[in-house]
């Protein structure tokens, strides 16, 4: 099988737990409807893709991580509602949909955010685990989500965007909270799960680290370069602002070496692990190859 | 000592701990300055109180309960700073001073409420508790705070504002979520920390419901004939709009009546506790005598 067919399989896994998870009788029906609307949005859900693929690795059945990747969806997928908002990005349109504040309106949109971070916490508290298990599994993505992980990023991206001369470490520091922290607990949440060794720990975690930076690189440079009609937004459309991305302060070759690095980075990590990890491998490949 | 002194302890110990737990280091500035803001914005930290009146009253250490304390006092924060934001209430002052979006504004509103939300859980998940305790205690927060309780109960005010003729039993559905539920989970987190017999347990959520049902009976019947200067809102700035209140729906001697009632079934609940709660029936006579 291909990545992109794993993909298919975990995506319909995560997909599938989700709508069992989310239990509509409990809320009003208006705020179950905005909730859903963002989550089934679609989207390649990397990851939930990435928790499974560490269960594969270990050959753990992927049930045990279905909370857990149904929580990393809904935290995800908050944090886009949010970041579209008027105050913040201003976005109208995500994934070819109305953004959900057009769809619904401002105050159904922030509350529909603030429910789904919270019902992850809900759902991820209820899974049936050894108790310690859930504890560790709350604490750290608690911190990967909030005032020193995402949420920090956010910020910082914002002011970020206010102001010129932006240094390629702070961009990092940017990037790593901001979209990285939530993919390196993916595969911190997998370990976890999967009782791996601690130094297999520690290298899924660099693995996450250095994918995570190989990303943010990609997306760069495709919307240098890449084809619109797949990407789904404007080509270019960081170009017009000052938005800071690795092309401008690296140059296009000196984003793609860059790219280079963080994958040799990456595959260094999953050579450490003590066993063999064809599907983060290919996890991999899928992410700095992807077109869109 | 009378209840205004121990709430005075209480407000102390949940204010000492919130600085000792909320990491500066960790975060950007601002969002630190945000959070905090709000934070130390005052209160009577009623939710706080309660959970530590528990642990007075099973003679357990308060230390216990700082993370859940702190815990309950940054949701409920979060909640105001959202439910302050243009797209919600669109209120300018809280307590005498800016609202969080006026002092900031608006984007770093929506991102320090969904810190505050976030670090809770963080806080929450790091005390050094069993580990099946801090579970049990996620998990009720985690429902108390999300679709089926506070965020819920905000959505459906929220829509019940719009239309004319709330029911009696909507409008209880509401308080029972949007203010109720955290209320309930501050007594409940107390029994779990204090090691309290089942049956103590239930008794204190029974209590835990009538009391959240008098604060708000209270609330309305202040906004009617309480004194502005400490209130420190408009009196009557509920009359003005078709907002849904106990006076509108029962009339001012209806709603007293109703009150009286609520107090009666909380003293019942608290006389069923296998020990004496005089920490827990002085707060509630403050609650009902309340003046602000």
């Amino acid at each position: 099988m291909s990545a992109q067919a794993y993909l298919q399989e975990w995506k319909q896994e995560v997909e599938t737990a989700t709508r069992r998870l989310i239990d509509a009788s409990s809320m009003p029906d208006r705020l179950f409807q905005s909730m859903t609307y963002s989550l089934e949005a679609g989207g390649k859900r990397i990851r939930p893709a990435l928790l499974y693929a560490v269960l594969d690795t270990y050959g753990r059945p992927r049930a045990l991580g279905h909370e857990a990747a149904v929580a990393l969806e809904m935290v995800h997928t908050y944090s886009l509602i949010h970041d579209d908002l008027p105050a913040m990005d201003d976005d109208d349109v995500r994934r070819g949909r109305p953004t959900n504040h057009r769809q619904f309106d401002e105050a159904t949109a922030i509350l529909a955010g603030d429910a789904l971070l919270t019902d992850a916490f809900r759902i991820l508290a209820h899974a049936e685990l050894e108790p310690v298990k859930s504890v560790a599994l709350i604490a750290r993505f608690s911190e990967a989500a909030g005032s020193a992980g995402m949420v920090g990023g956010q910020l910082d991206d914002m002011l970020a965007e206010k102001r010129a001369g932006v240094s390629l470490s702070t961009l990092q520091s940017i990037h790593e909270r901001k979209t990285g922290a939530l993919l390196v607990y993916a595969l911190e949440a997998g370990a976890i799960l999967a009782d791996t060794p601690l130094a297999d720990r520690q290298a899924l975690v660099r693995f996450g680290k250095h994918l995570g930076v190989a990303f943010q690189i990609q997306d760069d440079i495709l919307d240098v370069e890449g084809d619109e009609a797949l990407i789904g937004k404007r080509v270019g459309s960081d170009e017009g602002n000052d938005k800071a991305t690795y092309p401008k302060l690296l140059g296009l070759d000196g984003a793609k070496q860059a790219l280079e690095r963080e994958v040799t980075e990456s595959e260094a990590a999953l050579a450490e692990l003590s066993v063999e990890a064809p599907r983060l491998r290919e996890l991999l490949d899928f992410v700095v190859q992807r077109n869109h």
